[in-house]
């Protein structure tokens, strides 16, 4: 079995945090291990360090060696340039048949957090059954516990059945990011779980249904698997990225493909994908008070605050509903529920090319 | 004539800034220049640096010094400990009638702002010209411009006339802080004042006003005066001090005298007593968010903020009415209207003895 966990992502919503060279998956944001030491360290007792790959862009790969060094340098992919997930994912298909001939290969997002790890390990483990056995694709489909607009759903169809204590379901509709009445009728049929972005599939059949649905792509990686190892294997690489079209597994394949299963599953699922969500996953004294990273702070009539702020000592004063984060240059005051708008404050700052703050 | 200028309040509101080291008067918090240079700098037309005499603690004495070159280091008179306000002018009295056998002396806080000083300086003129002329005791009243219930107030009573183009009135009576619905009531009245702290009389008449109300600190004023210039001074000005019992002049003498005139002033006065009171006298832009220190900041949907943040970029996203203050070592986050309560982090601060923020 191998693992693949996509590391392109920018993370600008992390912002002052999160900057072109530290994208989120490469910040103690949750603990004091970055978030990918945290996707591997979770993955490890499944899959050995040597055959989990990383996709990253060329920016952030000597980081992620340095974080990551029981991770074999050459695991690590590098993407001359971003071109979705149907392309990195393809990518790394081939590597891993290049590898191994044909393997199970468990698709991770990087930036993911899960609060019951060995609970996660279980249902990838039964998903990697299903893959092998039916040659299917398998996703991992989260019980929604609130009714977020910020995620892709997936509808349940019928029962397949039950793979070691997990029910597996046909996946009967992709949904994309609903309004909020949609989510809440979501959240209440009790029949749609969140797209996680985590995949469970055999080589071989992902690329089969990229053949189908994706044929550019599919000749591309057909270019690209016979030029590994050979002396113009990255010029070939760089040439057929350029030429491209960036799409999703999700829109490119998983919507259209006819055999999708799910294992629908709670574990703690968090994609951490604002200060919100962050806050979301801490732990907080009596008045909804969290500090991250360390931070000392003082609440004077002070309820829902996130602070991070390992470097100084912060005071609130009569504030609610607001999140601080205090980095070297930069200082995030933002209200609670708004941080999906700290993109436009990076924005502004490119706007105003102050890119010392990208 | 000379100036006073009682430099012996600690300002804890303006944490983190103020520091028990840095007391508000001697920060840069409204120009580039800190608050006691630019008392100084205003005066300074009107009454010769030889003649400003600045009224301090041992700890900021030599802080002081380094800040206000221009005033002869003879004319930093120190208390040994903070006897408050009555014993404060009454050593500056003894002080200028030792140098000048008797003179106008024009008490000053160190740590108001003037919107227009020229205005300022007219008024002190007329000011000084009814306490020699009428051996009164004459006080600066502000024209309130809001029910402010952090003030005490005077009540104008007779006419006296005009002097230089100013109305002169007896004082009626003196109201301390009053609650929103008599603040509200005085500022209709059109005939209450807001008592600025700013007194103009000769040396000789205060010190008679004391011998008569607070006859101890007499006594020991004319004992420390009969010592002033010997080698004992710095001895039984301390023993004195020690002895004292801490009054203010407004209760201690202001309240009880008979002949106490106002003029009542508008000069765009504020007694930058908070970062609220900040906030109140800062330029702002369109949305009401004022930048105080050379700030850099990106307002998102963000109204009335203050930002105080001189080494760091401030982003703030969909906040309204906070204050934001930023130094090396310490953060604050208030909700405006609640800067008051800033002293009560100091007090936290203290009861958790981390006095390397105090």
């Amino acid at each position: 079995m191998h693992a693949v966990i996509m590391a392109g992502g920018r993370g600008t919503r992390f912002w002052p945090r999160s900057r072109e060279k530290k994208p989120k998956h490469l910040l103690d944001i949750v603990s004091n291990r970055t978030i990918i030491q945290e996707t591997v360290d979770r993955i490890k007792p499944l899959i050995k360090p040597k055959n989990i790959l990383i996709v990253t862009g060329r920016k952030h790969a000597r980081e992620l060696m340095r974080q990551l060094p029981e991770v074999p340098a050459k695991n690590i992919l590098i993407e001359p340039i971003g071109r979705n997930t149907a392309a990195c994912i393809g990518l790394a298909a081939v590597h891993i048949q290049k590898k191994a001939k044909d393997d199970v290969m468990v698709v991770l997002p990087s930036d993911h957090g899960i609060g019951d790890p060995e609970r996660y390990r279980t249902v990838i483990a039964a998903a990697a059954r299903v893959a092998e056995k039916e040659n299917t694709l398998v996703t991992i489909g989260i019980q929604p516990t609130s009714p977020h607009t910020g995620f892709g759903y997936m509808e349940g169809g019928a029962s397949i059945g039950q793979v070691a204590g997990h029910a597996l379901l046909r996946v009967k509709s992709f949904r994309e990011k609903p309004d909020r009445r949609q989510a809440q009728a979501f959240l209440q049929s009790g029949n749609f779980f969140w797209n996680s972005g985590m995949f469970v599939w055999k080589a071989s059949t992902i690329l089969n249904e990229i053949e189908r649905f994706l044929p550019d792509l599919y000749s591309g990686l057909m270019t690209i698997k016979s030029s590994l190892g050979k002396s113009s294997e990255a010029k070939i690489l760089s040439t057929i990225y350029k030429g491209l079209t960036p799409i999703s597994i999700d829109y490119g394949v998983m919507e259209k493909a006819k055999d999708v299963f799910v294992i629908p599953a709670s574990f703690g699922w968090s994609d951490v994908g604002s200060w919100d969500a962050l806050w979301e996953i801490s732990s907080k004294d009596g008045r909804g008070n969290a500090l991250a990273g360390g931070s000392q702070a003082i609440f004077e009539s002070t309820e829902n605050a996130l602070v991070y702020s390992p470097n100084k000592l912060v005071a609130l004063v009569g504030m609610k509903d607001v999140i601080v984060v205090e980095t070297k240059d930069a200082l995030l005051i933002c209200k609670k529920g708004r941080s999906q708008d700290v993109k436009k404050i990076v924005d502004a700052l490119a706007a105003k090319k102050l890119t010392q703050y990208l």
